[in-house]
């Protein structure tokens, strides 16, 4: 089924080395888009309260925040302050109107071998923003990405994991369910072999939905991402198979893309994601 | 526990760009090492027989050939073709003594998106070439990649899938537990929250081993493995859990290094993983 368009959101990073906050805003409205992904980093470049005005201003929704977490440091302070960090973020994304932050785990720190333990501090950080999270109205969307970024981004690396990690913060908090989700990446998880089994198990819990296209000559492990229809991702079967959970939220389309997208005019970005939403996402 | 030097396996990879075939075995025998996994494009530039030959004088062993499989075609005419390349490649791996010859899926054809068709017809094409293998008395090693080669080299991305993939072919097979095996690469699989569990369920499929190392600023998607020890991967751990079921087999260094290993003067190599034995491998 040809997406409705009201649903397309653009996140901020696929105009990444394009646009300022304010200019992205601008190319989103004139192309008839709507929903956004705020890029933190962009936001802080002119403060929340300027860029709540902008969002506002321009009628452009902040879908959500990204990216919060980062939360595997064994140093017991440099922990304590990425919580605190989060902490901050979350209210950054409140104060912009989001309903989600997207969180990641965050890495390997620099010598560690032990992925158990890395896995187990993120766990551990992301129950104790729970009751933060609550109090301020913000969805904490736990995105596990690609295997390939398990070294220096994410030790959470796939969708059968995700589902584990929620199944038990949802044992231990009886406001795990109300507060966490999960952010499906199709880039980060089409290689995961019972996918369309897990996104069944994980149901309501997916609150976000990001898309791009895995490129067959691919030359890196972030910053090479494809548009839809570009490549070997079936993004349409993915939305078919988290629609039929009951999912009619945003469909965000995310390219990190150094030597292409980020490269180009983002009226042609905009103008080729507007083609794609008929045929490939 | 230390690890056996008898065990030590140096894959004619790890010095791809500095030596041929002969010369490969030459520092083999130079640093006391006797065993090899065997690179079939190297063993092609000379002739199975001068190999066999060259194997036979020098005294080294050869554990495997490599890589054999690619079998995800969706033309018919190239899938048998495939199937025949892998005839020929099975005598081979018989011709130079190799208990077994490794192999891997294939990636995606140009313009499939059907991920699962293609893990189909990789499943098929192995169950065809049980009969030949087990004539030949070779052992097929399924080798799961890395998740982030899934597009373009292995649709077979976890350890998970490879045992699902065995028990299915052992149910349909009597021979296929006599002739295949799983290579586990643990620069591949070291991501798998579930390694340990899966390593268990494998138990005795487990025939070659292979390690590397996950560099913290790896750079490549296929060509930028470290040396044991300068990475994230708890090679250690996961040898433990190997030998935990019953593995005594070689221990194969297998680094892919186009910025490093390849630059380097083979000797130094060989005397960097025969120190990495006492402390990561």
């Amino acid at each position: 089924m040809t997406l409705d368009p009201d649903r397309l959101c653009v996140h901020q990073v696929t105009l990444m080395k394009q646009c300022d906050f304010a200019q992205s805003l601008d190319a989103f409205v004139r192309n008839g888009i709507f929903k956004t992904a705020v890029w933190r980093e962009k936001l802080d470049a002119i403060g929340t309260q300027e860029g709540s005005r902008l969002l506002k201003d321009s009628g452009v929704d902040a879908v959500s925040l990204c990216a919060g977490g980062f939360l595997t440091s064994r140093d017991p302070a440099n922990f304590q302050s990425s919580l605190d960090d989060n902490r901050r973020w979350i209210e950054q994304a409140a104060a912009i109107g989001a309903a989600s932050l997207v969180v990641i785990t965050g890495g390997l720190d620099e010598g560690d071998r032990d992925l158990a333990g890395a896995r187990k501090r993120a766990l551990e950080g992301f129950s104790q923003l729970i009751p933060e999270a609550r109090a301020a109205g913000i969805r904490l969307a736990l995105e596990p990405l690609h295997p390939m970024v398990c070294g220096f981004r994410s030790v959470l690396s796939s969708l059968r994991e995700a589902n584990d990690w929620l199944d038990q913060l949802e044992s231990d908090s009886a406001m795990a369910r109300e507060v966490l989700g999960i952010a499906l990446d199709s880039y980060a998880l089409w290689w995961e072999a019972d996918l369309e089994a897990q996104i069944e198990r994980a149901g309501q819990r997916i609150i976000n939905f990001h898309v791009s296209d895995w490129l067959p000559d691919t030359c890196d492990l972030r910053l090479d991402r494809g548009m839809p229809g570009d490549g070997g991702i079936d993004n349409l079967r993915i939305r078919q198979w988290i629609e039929a959970q009951g999912y009619n939220g945003p469909v965000e389309v995310e390219i990190f893309s150094e030597r292409n997208w980020w490269l180009r005019d983002p009226n042609e970005v905009l103008k080729v994601i507007k083609e794609r939403c008929a045929t490939a996402i």
